[in-house]
């Protein structure tokens, strides 16, 4: 890989209070100076790995080819779980192996994993702050050109710890889901993922969540009057519950974790 | 438009607790591996578009030009509403057609405005993510050097969808006004704006809100006691109600769409 | 000073709702459009001096030499405090003089400091916003090349605004200390600092905090059970109480300010 404005993207659970995102960023330029980095997000939950694997996994791809994905959702910092860097689709990832790669692995866009042995540049090495001082010299290398394998030793794929996700993919009849996130608008997304194909809704199919159950399917929000409640799959796929201009999750008062029945018949 | 290192700048109600900027980040980098990617603000209120209208209007001409600037607050996303690229005073904008562009059409800024008719690089176009899957992609093209007019085809200037803003100008005798916004510090933004020129303040002057009638007028805030209030003309032109190191907003109990007089004799 | 691609930290207490951070960054970028600008926090506590001091100095040295700071925290913007320009381990600080490199002089970082006499761009200056009016412009203007001195005139280090800090460093016997601050996951930053030492944690040991003791010490948060206490050095040489994977500041409560007694038989 040479690239003469690699992108390194970051993912965390930091939250923007504090200047621990900035320190990691200063990290990745002290290594290459050249990159572009990109915030994903870094409010993933505080140690939420399964929040994290989807956010990676439904972002990735909206990266060019040859971008490095720094994701440090790390509870286990210091501790004994590996640093791992992988390659897939032509896309780089630096994380803990802590499941964080797991919806990747499952839908087989994993092609290598290394495990990076210790950090490529500081001395120093904070043993609560892997992310500054292992993590990100790390991408930060592979941005620059380095190849993965001068990292560390290879991995087997399957070695790589794995996090069970309750994705569902929707049938006919009835099924039980979940809500697996709440977004910034209050939509509701749920643990049935469409993957390529559009929900088959046919008349009498509904979904029940929060105690009210919801027969109207769109493609998008203005379908339905302000403040109506509507199904439709959002723009990674999944099953989504909405209100058109209002927050679906504060007036159905659901939660990530709550039940979700969904009915085709 | 030829430029080493465009600038895009990104306004939008996606907050940051989600994927979605990151994603557009990524669709922006796609098409414009070059471009310098400036984030004005992603907590416009959601579905806010006055607001989105406000803080493009006040923060545009803060960038070098050749600048775009993509706003997406796109409650209709996915509907009837039109996606649209405008030029003026020699910068770019991408946006949808619900009203964002109303300040700058009342001022006489904009000078060209284009319809978008489709994505320019994505065959898959989620319905309720045209921020990531057409506006960007348009953006970025124009970042890279493509002519507004091969987006698509013109519009007429007076057929942009117009919001009416209560923004007044101060004179002499009372001015029925309202606060506008609060900002992260509590000064208290009021509808009344003051163009180039400061607001004549003389001997008997009184601005009131929330029920408190304030006199002194000063031109920063530590021209009064930690605490006190003043009123000033802030950073972008408008009157302000402000306290030296305290929220006033919060001393005096106010939100956006309260009543606000001011009195000049 | 020469750099084909200058790194600006940004370090405010703007917070991110409002367009502010943006309009100072396209400030920057007017004046300096190759610079590469970074994010360390804009969520320094509302006027809160000693808290962007200490941010300054546990993160500048993550950046490679010759980065540019800037750091605006400025209750005192449009008043009597000088701005000035900062240069020390090869780097650059531009702020108000009003206490921020108070910890950098104290700890004999600083080599040479101007005071900046008014913006090097702007013909209107607004009264409540020199962070963009012209911090940003003189910063850029280093991160260009433009020679320290070519920013006004030179100050002697000992002319600098200084806050006390009370920041102490562990020895035998108890030490009474106090909570720094809080961050994210709830860890909890206390007042007293090892350096390049890591505390001398021997039997019998504690640390008391919101009414309790703790006597666990570590080096990383998987060292306890979930959800338990421990003492550790944290990422920037602090000692600091955390719980694994839970918010220790929560479950005792703590505030900064709060006493906090170390005690090292």
């Amino acid at each position: 890989m040479k690239n003469a404005s690699p992108i390194i993207t970051l993912t965390t659970d930091f939250g923007l209070h504090d200047p621990y995102v900035g320190q990691m960023k200063g990290a990745l330029l002290s290594v290459c100076p050249q990159a572009r980095l990109v915030d994903i997000t870094h409010h993933v939950p505080p140690w939420n790995i399964a929040a994290a694997a989807v956010t990676l996994a439904t972002s990735y791809l909206s990266f060019p080819p040859h971008s490095v994905h720094l994701v440090v959702v790390d509870p286990g910092v210091g501790g004994e779980r590996a640093i791992v860097a992988a390659q897939g689709r032509e896309h780089f990832f630096v994380c803990p192996d802590n499941g964080i790669l797991s919806l990747l692995l499952e839908e087989g866009h994993l092609e290598r994993v290394y495990q990076i042995e210790a950090s490529l540049t500081r001395k120093d090495i904070s043993p609560t702050f892997h992310g500054r001082d292992i993590m990100a010299p790390a991408a930060a290398a592979l941005a620059a050109g380095k190849a993965l394998a001068a990292l560390g030793p290879s991995l087997p794929l399957t070695g790589l710890k794995q996090l069970h996700f309750p994705l569902l993919n929707p049938g006919q009849g009835a099924l039980e889901a979940q809500v697996l996130s709440i977004d910034h608008f209050g939509n509701i997304r749920t643990t049935v993922r469409t993957g390529q194909n559009a929900i088959r809704w046919t008349e009498g199919a509904w979904i029940r969540v929060g105690g009210q159950k919801i027969t109207t399917c769109g493609s998008n929000y203005s379908q339905v009057g302000r403040g109506e409640l509507l199904v439709l799959i959002d723009s990674s796929g999944f099953v989504e519950i909405a209100a058109n201009q209002a927050s679906a999750a504060a007036f159905l008062g659901c939660s990530p974790g709550d039940p979700v029945v969904l009915f085709v018949p």
